[in-house]
């Protein structure tokens, strides 16, 4: 039995930019993000044989390839669930350039809200077939309302409030004013705003809700060897997990002992576990923020605090860079910089290693990288 | 670089009954499969913590999780492109268990006609979107017809006959006539049935097409370590390999300048690097059989015979067991057991490496199995 710790490395990251109704295809966008990864990595296309992609994606692998001028593709696979295969897809890429499949990978996330695959659950056939029969007719028509259901509990359980997911809101907007990528780059969030905004789906107001972002973002991954001969410093992918836990339901996983242990706890207790590093080791972090009541959940299952605690850990700015505890979505994440199914969240992690963040937590030898919370979900931990 | 030669093995194999209309949704077809070969392994349901699956599949990994009732997933991937994904999902469930990603890890595909999924050529939505844009709108309406324009091609520069092409389809009838699981085990098949068998896309005629059929097939993968004690003996996964070449086009390859060197051979070629083995060390043979002549492509492909030679090579009972010199699709494979993606080849590949096919290869050591000819493809080389 072999590991892949630190086998691979990210070497190359590229990016679109990020607006509200772009006019390229996802396909194009896709094409556009990794043609700039293979670049930052000092790279040719032709250089490139493995692809990790998106199920939900609605450019192919052969498109890709095609369109982008790859050489032969030797490794190619796909990973479903939206938000929750952001870290799986850079693991998978991880894992085929680890054992020698592909020498040079790439993983990427295009996406468009015009786009038919993106936004599944706003199709008719999603809300009368499947496990969402038994519940989108009776009211949770949208992720959001499915969250709220878990956020009440949430707030029932453990006294969590309003003010404290206020903090997750706050934090990523101020990450997101320093760093000219973000969309909210501009646009300054203040409490008495984030309380007077309106409802989406009560308790989760509009400053709860991530962006919603036509863009893509791409990383390149080689393995450890040949990183060290790359124009980039190296950022290993340390250590890598996936999880659906059992009898998981997804985003309606309320019909369970427990509804707030999510996927992120049986993700997190992987992650650590194939780890040199413990939660209390990890500087910085990149949490999955599709809504804000996930930070907390994920802090708790991921081992930063106790269950129970993660939205008071959130308290006197512990998400804020420089002088937080753990900063957290430095680039602005999910909220504030960009909703691209949660990959520019790898982007960030990848830059926080580098030393190349707008809020670069200074010394940071380790970054934790989540995917979705409530659906299959998938965690990378990225290291210098 | 770690290589995963013999580091994982198949010990359970399942399958549900072949037929034309079965009445299972493709989610049942494929949990019963799995079940099945969860039993052959001799495990338990909660042991399998790794899934691969088709991403054309409509039970999707979570709901195959839940009704078959097993533990914490910690491995899932998808691939697409129908045939040519079936060694890909095995190959995918083997460097999860061999990297410790995960323990135990089943791949399958359930398969039903009437699925809207599984025949996506045959929707109207894929005829006049993508790449088929250029193709289907004029006369090019099905895979037969895609696999004319090649067969024509190959019998115009190489001389191959429709005796050859009925070599294949005889060879493979007779292999099906041993095995009472195969569709077409009570019926024989002539050389004068065959020549006088309707047209379905010329030169190609009924008997050149593989079935059209509902069921489901899944393996069982475990590290080799723990394939010891498992209840079955092991049959290791030599060696891997998936390919899209450059500049490739999903089954209306035309437009370059050799249009019969399909995928098979940038597979070949990284599959015999990466093996022990050559093909002159290989006993027996699953090729991907969904028309005829792409056995004779995938025997020049894959190193049996030089290029232009695999039409002739099918002569001489050369496929048939037990005395030609590569006895193939010894289950009577897609054109004659049943077409469920290619899938059912890789189980005979591994009865063959158990000794208990019913056309055996006495002492075979290795058998090649081979995922679709002409889309991006995959293979196995399985070892005793």
């Amino acid at each position: 039995m072999v590991g892949i710790q630190d086998k691979a490395a990210i070497v190359g990251i590229g990016q679109t930019r990020f607006a509200k109704g772009l006019e390229d295809t996802e396909l194009s966008l896709a094409c556009q993000a990794i043609s700039a990864a293979i670049d930052d990595a000092g790279l040719a296309p032709s250089d490139i044989d493995g692809l990790a992609m998106f199920s939900m994606e609605e450019g192919r692998e052969v498109e890709v390839a095609r369109s982008v001028g790859l050489g032969d593709v030797t490794y190619f696979g796909e990973i479903g669930y939206g938000g929750g295969a952001g870290c799986g897809v850079v693991g998978h890429a991880a894992l085929a350039v680890a054992t020698g499949q592909c020498r040079a990978a790439v993983a990427w996330r295009a996406r468009k809200r015009a786009a038919k695959t993106s936004r599944p659950w706003a199709q008719v056939s999603q809300r009368i077939t499947g496990h969402w029969q038994w519940s989108r007719p009776f009211g949770l028509l949208r992720p959001v309302d499915e969250i709220a259901i878990l956020t009440r509990r949430y707030m029932h359980e453990f006294g969590a409030t309003r003010e404290q997911l206020a903090n997750v809101a706050l934090a990523f907007r101020k990450h997101a004013n320093r760093n000219p990528n973000a969309t909210m780059h501009e646009k300054t969030l203040s409490l008495e705003q984030y309380l007077a905004a309106r409802w989406i789906s009560e308790p989760l107001c509009l400053f709860d809700n991530c962006l919603e972002t036509d863009g893509a973002l791409a990383v390149v991954l080689v393995s450890a060897e040949r990183a060290r001969d790359c124009a980039q410093p190296p950022v290993y992918v340390h250590a890598f997990a996936q999880s659906i836990p059992m009898q998981h339901q997804v985003m309606t996983n309320y019909f369970c002992d427990d509804p707030l242990v999510g996927p992120s706890y049986a993700c997190a207790r992987l992650l650590w576990e194939r780890s040199d590093f413990k939660p209390a080791d990890v500087p910085v972090a990149q949490l999955y923020d599709a809504f804000s009541p996930l930070i907390p959940l994920s802090l708790e299952g991921y081992g930063f605090c106790a269950r129970g605690e993660g939205a008071a850990f959130t308290e006197n700015g512990a998400l804020e860079w420089p002088h937080g505890r753990l900063p957290t979505n430095t680039s602005g994440g999910g909220m504030s910089e960009a909703y691209v199914h949660g990959f520019n969240l790898v982007l960030e992690g990848v830059r926080q290693m580098r030393g190349t963040s707008t809020a670069q937590v200074e010394g940071a030898e380790s970054c934790l990288v989540t995917s979705g919370e409530g659906v299959p979900t998938s965690a990378v931990l990225l290291r210098r």
